[in-house]
């Protein structure tokens, strides 16, 4: 699956994943009413406005975006209602033939981790009756319990040709607090990144990247040059870039001089772009999807820019 | 609710908690054969199968144990209708009069925990409509994003009378790999405990324990003995007593001197104990929650041993 991210990514010369993160004051009143008329003001009735909100916003950008990354607590919060909107998204984004990288950033033990996996990125059985449930391209694993909280996805991504992107450096402000600690000579995010990259040795794509990718934040400049140089053959996904206040400028280092090796994720800049200034008057909220479009290819010449 | 559960542990004189990890494979033919009649060889199906063996076992332990730990992955593994399985546990738990530990080890930006949290522990809404999702009583986190990954949760564990759990050190084999680094002096889980103390500190209980408390694997004898030490207001949850591996004797370092400081896991020696050979033989699959009991009798007899 990495390998077909890469040629996705290489097809839409659009190193972008577009962060499906709705909540309700993102989506145009027209669609809230329409999936309240349907649910009423419900936890199904917000799954719903979600599910709608989505469609129309992948119809718009399938063909120039190649990924989406649905972040699973924003469906979650809504319980079993908004889990099937999470899972109604990726089905649809997959029909779109965009590949789907599942924000999940779960971690266990290995017992528990299996069904996790089987779950997302595997197969679930029911006596003789197997269902593939969540169906997602990619993951996110949070590391900190080990490699053995890890492994057991790694069956799942070889069966079912899955992948993984591991936290190594997060963009939020406080990630420095225990990833930033000194181990040694190096930090912790770089004693981490040493390990990804080594997880991920015996799980190679033929695009020469590894099947474990791994989570390293745009917001953080330095550190995404000093991982990269660590970690040469791991994918990147990079969050932060827009909302969060990195600028292409800060996340180039990200990339490797073929300008591949990272993908960078925007949420709310693409997703409520109507809601935005600069896309205000130019797109009513009628338009959302249409300034969802705009705000994408907009990001992709921003990226472009730099690489 | 830490006040909550500590009453809850005097009452029953039994500091542990019954993991409902359910698996199709623990549970008796007859009531699987109930819950396909309903629902087919189904996702459904076997979401209904884990209610009602749920439901079987906390009927014959609520009066002797003070609290239940759903692990969410074996609910979300089977899609929205294995998430509602785990709310409807929950429900189910709570009017039984037991304290729910939800185990989600989540674990994200400020901006998604507060969903997370919302719909765990606080409320979410649908425009003036106001829900509450999953009300567990406590959940489990994972700190490898830092504070600002925790505190988001704090507003509701305030508003309605909640807790946390966070990860210091984890009971399986490759736990050491991130958590035994050595920064400077000290292991990052002696460094985590710290933080995880320090967090604690705003948000005491009148027992003189923090709503924050610790997951302390118990598969680690001298470590939670140091950990206790370092943390002395904060309560531990330990998981990794039976099946991990874990005695009595090994996680007799996690309590204080009073008996308190520390609530014990186990889930498949407890919900599977019809299983086990040892109560196979005055117990048939038909009896199965009342081997669950005789267990669930046999750990706390076993702990108190040792306290």
């Amino acid at each position: 699956m990495i390998d077909q991210l890469i040629k996705k990514i290489n097809e839409t010369q659009n190193p972008t994943v577009v962060g499906l993160d709705p909540r309700l004051d993102y989506i145009p009143e027209y669609i809230r009413e329409k999936a309240y008329d349907a649910y009423g003001k419900t936890l199904s009735g917000a799954a719903y406005a979600f599910l709608l909100f989505n469609k129309a916003i992948i119809d718009e950008i399938y063909d120039i975006v190649p990924a989406v990354k649905p972040q699973v607590a924003m469906y979650e919060q809504y319980g079993a209602a908004g889990m099937q909107a999470y899972i109604d998204t990726i089905a649809y984004s997959k029909e779109k033939g965009m590949v789907v990288i599942g924000d999940i950033k779960r971690s266990d033990i290995a017992s528990t981790a299996e069904s996790y996996s089987d779950g997302h990125i595997g197969r679930v059985l029911v006596e003789e009756n197997q269902f593939e449930v969540y169906k997602e391209d990619f993951i996110t694993l949070n590391p900190y319990l080990g490699y053995d909280s890890i492994e057991p996805y790694m069956s799942n991504c070889e069966a079912y040709d899955k992948g993984l992107f591991v936290l190594v450096k997060t963009s939020n402000p406080n990630s420095g607090e225990i990833q930033d600690i000194m181990v040694g000579s190096e930090h912790l995010y770089e004693y981490m990144g040493g390990l990804v990259s080594k997880w991920g040795e015996a799980y190679m794509g033929q695009s020469g990247y590894s099947r474990i990718g791994a989570v390293v934040g745009a917001t953080h400049s330095k550190q995404g040059q000093v991982l990269r140089g660590i970690m040469p053959k791991t994918y990147f996904l990079v969050p932060g870039y827009g909302a969060q206040g990195a600028t292409a400028e800060d996340l180039a280092g990200c990339f490797n001089k073929d300008g591949l090796g990272a993908i960078v994720n925007s949420s709310r800049g693409i997703i409520a772009a109507y809601q935005k200034p600069a896309y205000k008057k130019d797109f009513d909220a009628k338009d959302f999807a249409k300034a969802s479009r705009q705000a994408a290819l907009d990001m992709k010449a921003d990226l472009n820019r730099v690489l």
